[in-house]
């Protein structure tokens, strides 16, 4: 039987663009769909880049003006890798014209961004997701199975901190190519809406909705040389925001982000505290859970480092054999199939540009708690 | 030359008064001293266990009135080991009569009662010294002498944590021997005092006064049954407190402690991140230092794994070879061998009352915090 | 310019098939070649499976007779992924028609086989390669940069294990799809070509010739159902094979390869100590380096544990950020890359025929000790 | 009522002799017996150490001849921390005077001198036990329970190592106060009764006899300076000993040791497979213990650390609360302890001189085996 085409337009063609492509390629090769991808064009404002990135990973054709990759009617979904100023009236034209929409994350700059995002989508009725990928690290995807199926019981903590240290550096400039998450009028925030919007993401599947925040931010270098003025600029983004949360379940959490942490450079740690039980997982050993399990016979209990490569644990079966290890790529080619897996399903890919509303009304909520001294609402 | 004696009068026969009588006792193996300590009397409410404690121990005599105890001249320094309650009491009676006074940690119940104490032992002029033995540990030693040495260079991060999981069982009660950490009427509070108070301290010893604080508090279990009264009774005491910080110096910080941490038996970690190096150290594994250094070569920089064991290292040229690691109690041995320097050395050993106090003013602060929602300073 | 192309014939669509496929493919996406692979023809006894593979790896056509592959002349490279048993047929067939060979280890059943091999491809003077995969896992390729540089100095001591535990139960079948390694008339060996193939390869890449060996091997279970004949059959392979052995450089060493190691999924590390630093590595965290620098201040000295993801480090420059891990396959991406390289540059990509052969006059030394008692010469 | 005493005679104020001093001193403070140890002596060449010994230690008297030590009659045990050659002429002679005795281990510096001493001790129907400390780490202990609670099930493999880098300079001399263990004629071998002897008993303790063994053993440098006759001298040693083993029970061996790997200050390591379980220990985080077990769920089954501070594990309910670690010296107290409670039960603590016999039979096998090139059995 002759698989249905979807036939994708990829808008940006950065760090991004290379992940999402990747996972285009490498899905159907590990999965099994209906649906069979199809790169039909890659629109970037660089045509040479763009035809270059078409060339490599496979685009038949190129654009330079989105709107006009929207327009054509040989595509029948978005997807949006460019910069996050980007991404509301991309998506919103996407959606008036009917295409699908994969949109990178954060959705939008701000919440309000967001919403008429979300109002777009929902109006044209589009399967729509956002690329939260670390939800679909095999390892993180376990640790939802154990929260869903009960192991933890009542839920008392949940911690997670993103610590990156690659913007220490005072000579190091902001804005431009490769560095417009510095700029905050192209990012939206800093800190915040990069790295912490990805731990509330997880957070809030794992242990639902937070329902107040205490925040702090900070920008330890004033004043950058911005690439595309060639000035000495004031800095806009958060370099450090932390804050507490009270989730709606009643757990205490802590969370933190921030590029200053000398000696990690990606380091995603989550942890979640159950009467039961304890989950512990970071992005630095990707492959590995760790859990505590209070039921264990008590001389011989203690955490267990599962290594996640097994055929019966998440999206493992697809791979290669117990005790081999996959990368940071393939949650992007993951949550890719289970879009294609939703679509036949007729059913949503979470998270949804809706869950992802939710993200960035904690973010904001983060960083006008940093502005007020106060605790501020995270719920709509 | 014959030693001088150091006459010791504990108040006090529990985990604490066992800890410190090791400490008196092995100090003067392992060290040299023109000081010699003499256990002179224990003293507790109970004559049995505080003879069975001078039996085991090697005191001289019991006391069951440690008024009676401070008014013995054949006593040079009182210990007190007793519950929160009777610190300021035992503390202030054993200035007014002139004896050096070593104190359990914290202090007081509050930095009221605290303020009392370093009153009296300041007016008095007599030896004072808080026993908070985790700077004594010579990983955290070594972090000091890391710091202080400069090659952290500017500060941005400082987050600590002290997780235990021992109360999570709705029928413990709360009150009474043991158990008199949950009776807040005796201790004054729960973690925050407890478990924060070791964090907070350690912490300003490494990086300085703290601004300010935002706090956040839960008592997960609203009544217990209490031991003494036999009744179901209201939990005073905070079950969990977490806080954000800044510090003077700059830096940002992140605190948490619990008794709710489901896998975590006494997990004091803390980390501090700096403009050229880092450094992480966990009480799970107190002989070892986690290191990072930015100077080294890119292609094979990484977190160093430092074992502690070495006679270069902190106290470590008194205990055994390289590798042979020491454990929790020696934490309380090199801090009495600090004390006994610091006597002949005429210099205050630290931490100091004054030292414990700013200690004090900072877990008030955040207590403060988590009940007005504001921002709280944490400087007297 | 138009890429030449290197025209692909694959045999085998098993595990190793998969492996070999996904590298020809992803290979251009990440590295640029003069040349560009073409996926020309898959050739595998069942033409069903053969057909399945070429849908979903992209190759144009299918053979069911290796050596009609062999005749096509619009193939350059013969890619050998088919069993032991296959390998040397296969391999001097594609040598006398000129064609390149890529062939996966180990390279023949024993020496003997592997001899005729090397004959073959040199006598025709095409260039060959033998899948040792784990040489280009980044973190190994950055400790033989290490040890080429000097940085470890004379060398005393190296050790490496491969341990698994996939066939402790006694109900597993022998023979056939997916357990023609437990055959042994299939696989030649049992865990001595298996998994101390690559162990060997390893360690004489990064220290050089094996001077002799003593052996000691064991099969624990020693009948097993055989899935071709129905029948229980006597197993002829080694569970267990374990050696010690002499460098040439005077190094001592520790060898060990089970599938009874209870735990253990594929972990093969290995350790080499010199005389200023050291090195270790694991398969389970293979993103990660282990190494200890002597030179390294005293106080602050420690195992580093390098995460092998910065651009500065072997291959990853290709990848994405740092932080974020690549997995196994990749390993046999970055082979595939440096064949390429070599075509371009005329020069054999490593390790060759020969190489391989090295490691088979070592593995036979091995199952020959374990069968005499004696210390055997492992040099040819 | 009175306890009884047992009066010590102490031979060696080395790092030993401190080592059972401590021993002697704590293990009253922390266990309860019906004996109480009475340090009446310690003896030693240098008359100004074995005062500073006595006067730090607590001995109420010294002398510089053992054989006087050995005629005293207000002493009831002799313990030998003097070098190895010493060991058999003071366990005979203190047999014959019909002194229970202590002896560090190895036994002897061989099997035949061993072998008198077992006799003598036999002869004289005295208490009699070897300080093979490891045994006593509370993780190694708790390895033993899990082990004959018959949790492993059959065991296929055991393996483990002893790793330091103390000796790799140069210009370390041989010979001497604190350096006799390079000096051949005292310590009678190198690593091998050094190193290998802990990791041999402890692994016939865990899994039973050793059946035969395949040696190598290697003197890196030749030649040292001697401290006693001040000239450059052949070393004795041996610098490192692997050898291969088969157990009775039919489980394959790897065992190492080594003072040439750089990096390791006292990495002894030990592992054990079975069919249901396996377990890992390391004395640089002697505190843990590493547990698998097969029959967890499998999705969530890893290895688990248990952090071995609770009540309910060996020895722990003697020290502080659940996380807090004790440390390497602890090992010497609670072998002692259990040689109390032996006197009390009139049962044979272990291991006696017979069962350390039989460690001192297998390191002889081992050397033997590594200039013969053949296997030697390693049973009596």
């Amino acid at each position: 039987m002759a698989k249905k085409k979807l036939r994708i337009g990829l808008v940006g063609y950065g760090f991004m663009g290379r992940a999402h492509s990747n996972a285009f390629l490498q899905a159907p090769r590990y999965f099994d769909f209906d649906y069979e991808p199809e790169l039909v064009a890659v629109c970037g404002r660089d045509k040479g880049n763009a035809e270059a990135h078409a060339a490599r990973w496979g685009y038949s054709s190129v654009e330079t003006d989105w709107q006009a990759l929207i327009d054509r009617d040989d595509i029948d979904m978005i997807d949006i890798a460019a910069p996050n100023d980007m991404h509301k009236d991309i998506a919103i034209a996407a959606a008036e014209a009917g295409k699908m929409i994969m949109c990178e994350k954060p959705l939008g700059r701000n919440a309000d961004e967001s919403r008429e995002m979300v109002a777009a989508v929902e109006k044209a009725g589009v399967p729509n997701m956002v690329w939260y990928n670390y939800r679909r690290i095999p390892a993180v995807t376990l640790a939802k199975q154990i929260i869903d199926e009960g192991k933890l019981g009542r839920i008392f903590h949940y911690r997670a901190k993103f610590l990156q240290d690659w913007t220490i550096a005072e000579d190091l400039p902001q804005g431009g190519a490769g560095l417009w998450r510095l700029d905050v009028g192209v990012a939206g925030s800093g800190v915040t809406g990069d790295l912490l919007a990805h731990c509330i993401d997880t957070a809030m599947w794992l242990n639902g909705p937070i329902e107040n925040v205490s925040g702090l931010t900070e920008t330890f270098i004033k004043e950058r040389m911005h690439n595309l003025t060639g000035n000495v600029e004031k800095v806009g983004i958060d370099d450090a925001s932390l804050f507490l949360a009270r989730f709606q379940n009643g757990s205490l959490a802590s969370f933190e982000a921030t590029r200053y942490a000398r000696g990690h450079k990606a380091l995603y740690t989550l942890e979640i505290n159950g009467e039961h039980a304890s989950i512990m997982w970071d992005l630095h050993d990707l492959h590995r859970l760790d859990y505590f399990d209070h039921g264990d016979e008590g001389r011989v209990r203690g955490w267990r480092s599962i290594h996640v490569t097994d055929g019966d644990q998440p999206y493992m079966d697809k791979w290669w054999v117990p005790g081999l290890a996959i990368g940071y790529e393939h949650s992007f080619v993951h949550q890719f199939a289970d879009f294609l897996t939703g679509l036949e399903a007729n059913e949503p890919a979470l998270p949804t540009f809706r869950d992802a509303l939710a993200t960035d009304i904690v973010t904001d909520a983060v960083l006008k708690s940093a502005e007020t001294g106060q605790w501020e609402p995270a719920t709509a």
